[in-house]
C-alpha cells in the first residue's frame, strides 16, 4: 500500500488523470505475457516525459517504494509482474519518434514507441531497422530494449543489441544518465549501452534510445523445405552456413507444430514430415537468386521431400503465414501454452529436438517445438491447462530436464526472451555462482536499494540440478 | 618490489624461466605503444595455461599485488604501463588458436594469438574474421579485446566486440568464469561477454575467447577521391551514406596527411589537395560494381578533383599504401608521435577537421589529420618532441581542446583506442559523474581491491573543462 502522501505527490508530478489505483489499473497492470503469474502492483503511473520520470523515482527512491517498468508487458518470463508489489510505470506516454537522422542513419525514439509503427515509419524514409520480434505489433522498442528481444531477422542481422547505439536512461535514485550516442564506435569507459540492453528493467529505466538503422536489402525470395528426416533437415541448417551462405531468416518447425499449424491456417501442408524448414534470403538480386539456387541443391542433397520457392510476393506471404501461425494455432489447442526459449550452438539443434521429444514422453507432456533454427533458438511449446496443477508440475519439471539439456549441449536457458522471474533459478546454471555473484555486484552499483524491478532475474533459490535419464 | 617468498612461489607455479624481474625484463615491460610514459613493473611472469593465471591470481590478492595483464602492448592509451608497480602478465605463452568449428562458424583462440595471423589462419578456411586495427601485424587478439580495437572494416562490419561471443577469464580472487558460448544469442543475464570487450584489463584477465566468424566477401574493388574542398570530401562521406550504401572501408586524409605520406612513399599524390577518400567495397561482384560506380558518381557531383579506381588488385595496394603508410610517414617527421582517437557522428567529420585545425593554429603545432570517415573517428596525430617541454605541453593543451570539441559536436574522446592512463582525465566529459561512479561501482562488483590494472580508466582528478576560445 502506498501512503497518502505518497500518492499525492506521484499525482502532483504526473497529474491526478496520470496515477491510478483503482482496482481495474492494479489488475490490468498485474500480470504480461507470460502464462500462470500474477502480482498487484500498489500503484500505476503514467509519465509523459523524462524529467518526470526522474522526479518519480526520487520520490520512490526516498520511500523506498519499488517500482517496474513497462511497455506493452508482451514479455515471456515474467518480466513485469510487480511480484513486490509497488508502483508499475508504464511508458505509452512517451512514444514519440525524435529523429530519423539521415545522414548519420540513425533513429532517436521513446521507449514507448511500438516496434512494427517505428519499422514502418522508417521503411517509408527507404531505411530498415531488422529486429522483428513475434510480438512486434504490440511490443515497445523499450521493452525490446530490456529483454534484448530477436526475431526472425536475427540469423543474418543480429538482435535488438546490435541496433541500439546510446541511451538515456533514469537511475533509481532519479539520475538521468546518458550513454553512447551518434557514434558507430565509443570506447570511453565500460560499454554502459549494452550493459542495459537486456538488463530487464533491474538497473535503470530507459527513456530515450539512439538506434542504428541500415540499408534495407533491394530483393528477397522465400522458401520452404520439408524433411521426413528430422536430421535432414538440421543438416540442411549446417550446409548452408558451411556453404558460406548466411540466410535473412532460417525458421524451423517440428512434426507437431505442422499439425497444428495446417489445422489452423488449412495451408495443404503434408502432415507426415518431421520437420519443415522456412527459408528466406535478402539482398542485391543477383546474390538472393544464386543463394536460393544453392539452397535447394543443398536441400535436395540432404532428402528434402518437397521444395517450394515463392515466385511471387503472394506465395511468400503464404510461406510465411505458416512459421508466423506456429503460436497462435499452438496456442488454440488447450487453456494455456508455455513458449520457451532454450537455445543450442546451431550444430546441436537436432539433438536439442531429440532430446525434447524424449523429455516430451518421459513427463507426459505434449511438446511442439519451432523456432530460429539458423540461430539455434528454439521456441519447445506445452500446450497444457493451469487448471490442471499435477499436469502443471509435469511440464515444468519437463522445462527443467530441457534448460538442463540445452546447457549440456553448450547452449543457454535463453535466447531472446530474458530471464525474469520464471528463469531466475536456472540463471547460476549458465552463468556460475561465479557470474550470479557478479550480476549481483552490478545491480548494487546501479541500484544499492534493489528498487528496480525487484524480484527479477536473481533468485532466492537455485534450482538442483538433477541429472537426467536417457533411459 | 616483490618479497621472496612471492618470488619464489611465482616461480613454483610457472616454472624459473618464465617469472623474471632482472632489469632488461623489467625495462621492457615498463612501457607500451604510447609515447612518454613509463613505469617500472616489480615482475614479470608468462603463465601457459589458465590454471596458472588462477594460480598467480590467487596468490597476488592474498599479497594485494597489483597485476596488469598484456599482449604486445601496442596499445596507444598507456593501458598496459604498469602505473602502481606490481606484475605484468605477458599473454603471449597462451597464442593457440583451439579450434575453428565450421558448423558453427566460430573459432576459440587463447589471447595472445597474433591478430593478423589469425585472420590469415582462418582466412585458408574460406573465413573472415573482419577487425582489423592498424597494428594487427603485431596486436594480440586478446589486446584487441581488452581495448575493443576497430580497424579499417569496422564501417561495414563493425570492431571487435561484434565478433566476440563468448569468454574464459580469471577474476581478480582467482576464479575463473564463463561468459556466452557458441551462441548466436544469449540473454542470460546482464551480458558479461560485451562489459569485459573494453574493459582494457581492469575487471578481468581474458584467458580464451570464442569468436564469430563470417563468409568472406567474394570480390573487392578499391578507389581514391581527391578533393579541393575539404567540406566537398565530407558531403561524399554522407552522400554515399545516405544513399544507402555501406562501404567496407571509407578512409579520410587531410593536407598534411598526404605531403608527408607522399614523401615518404612517393605515391605522386597532388600535393594541394586539401583531403583525399580512400574507398573500398566488398560483396558479390555485381553489387560491387554498382556500388562503386554509384560512389564514383557521387564524388563527381561533389567536385573531387580526381578519381581513381583500381583496376587491378596491384594498383588497389598501391592506393591502399597511401592510407596505410599515414602513421608510418608522420611517424618519420619529429621525433614523438601523439595519435589520438576523437570521434564524432560522420556527419561532423568536416566540422571536427576545421575544428583540429584552428585548435592546432591556436597552440601553434602540428597536426595532420588521417582517419576512419565512415565511422567518424579521426586520427588527429601531432608530430612533435617529448624532450621540448614547453611545446609538449601545448600539444597536450590542444589534444584537451581536440576532446572537447569532439564532446560539443555529439562524439566521444575515444573511438576504438581506449581510455586507459592517458585519457583517463577526459573520461568525466563523455559519461557525467553518474557514469564514473556506475563505472567504479562494476569495478568494484569484480576487483574490489584494485587489483587489476589500477590507475586506468580513472583518474585521480578529471581535468577541468576550459570553454575554447573559437576567436
Amino acid at each position: 500500500m502506498l501512503n497518502s502522501a505518497l500518492i499525492h505527490q506521484l499525482r502532483a508530478i504526473v497529474g491526478d488523470r496520470y496515477f491510478r489505483d483503482d482496482k481495474e489499473a492494479l489488475i490490468a497492470h498485474s500480470y504480461d505475457g507470460t502464462p500462470m503469474l500474477q502480482a498487484l502492483p500498489d500503484g500505476v503511473v503514467y509519465p509523459e516525459n523524462t524529467g518526470q520520470v526522474a522526479e518519480i523515482m526520487k520520490l520512490l527512491a526516498a520511500c523506498k517504494v519499488p517500482l517496474v517498468s513497462r511497455g506493452s508487458g508482451s514479455n515471456l518470463c515474467g518480466g513485469t509482474v510487480p511480484v513486490e508489489g509497488g508502483v508499475v510505470m508504464v511508458m505509452h506516454r512517451m512514444n514519440r519518434i525524435l529523429e530519423i537522422d539521415q545522414e548519420n542513419l540513425t533513429a532517436v525514439v521513446q521507449p514507448g514507441v511500438i516496434t512494427a509503427e517505428f519499422i514502418e515509419h522508417i521503411e517509408s524514409f527507404g531505411l530498415f531497422y531488422p529486429p522483428d520480434p513475434g510480438s512486434m505489433r504490440i511490443s515497445t522498442i523499450g521493452g525490446n530494449i530490456a529483454e534484448c528481444s530477436g526475431g526472425l531477422r536475427g540469423l543474418k542481422y543480429g538482435t535488438t543489441k546490435d541496433y541500439v547505439i546510446g541511451l538515456e536512461a533514469v537511475l533509481a535514485n532519479g539520475v538521468i544518465i546518458r550513454t553512447g550516442g551518434k557514434l558507430m564506435k565509443d570506447v570511453a569507459g565500460y560499454d554502459l549501452t549494452k550493459l542495459l540492453i537486456g538488463s530487464e528493467g533491474t538497473l535503470a529505466i530507459i527513456t530515450e534510445a539512439t538506434l542504428k538503422l541500415v540499408p534495407p536489402p533491394k530483393s528477397k525470395k522465400t522458401m520452404l523445405a520439408m524433411y521426413r528426416d528430422l536430421y535432414g533437415a538440421a543438416r540442411t541448417v549446417s550446409r548452408i552456413i558451411e556453404s558460406r551462405i548466411i540466410p535473412a531468416t532460417l525458421e524451423f518447425m517440428d512434426n507437431p507444430t505442422i499439425r497444428v499449424v495446417d489445422d489452423f491456417a488449412k495451408l495443404g501442408l503434408p502432415l507426415d514430415m518431421e520437420a519443415i524448414l522456412l527459408i528466406e534470403q535478402d539482398g542485391d538480386p543477383e546474390t538472393v537468386e544464386r543463394d536460393i539456387e544453392r539452397i535447394r541443391q543443398i536441400c535436395e542433397l540432404e532428402q528434402a521431400d518437397r521444395v517450394e520457392v515463392a515466385a511471387t510476393r503472394e506465395e511468400a506471404e503464404k510461406l510465411l503465414t505458416a512459421r508466423r501461425s506456429a503460436f497462435t494455432a499452438l496456442a488454440r489447442l488447450r487453456p494455456t501454452t508455455i513458449l520457451e526459449d532454450a537455445t543450442v550452438p546451431r550444430s546441436k539443434i537436432a539433438d536439442m529436438v531429440l532430446r525434447i521429444n524424449e523429455i516430451a514422453r518421459k513427463h507426459n507432456v505434449t511438446i511442439a517445438t519451432f523456432g530460429h533454427a539458423g540461430d539455434g533458438n528454439l521456441h519447445p511449446t506445452a500446450t497444457t491447462d493451469a487448471r490442471d496443477h499435477e499436469e502443471i508440475e509435469r511440464v515444468e519439471r519437463a522445462f527443467e530436464d530441457i534448460f538442463e539439456a540445452a546447457i549440456e549441449l553448450g547452449g543457454t536457458i535463453t535466447g531472446e526472451h530474458g530471464v525474469g522471474l520464471v528463469k531466475a533459478p536456472y540463471l547460476e546454471w549458465k552463468v556460475g555462482t561465479a557470474g550470479i555473484e557478479l550480476m549481483k555486484g552490478i545491480k548494487r552499483a546501479f541500484d544499492p536499494d534493489n528498487l528496480l524491478n525487484p524480484g527479477k532475474m536473481f533468485a532466492k533459490e537455485t534450482r538442483k540440478r538433477v541429472v537426467i535419464d536417457h533411459g
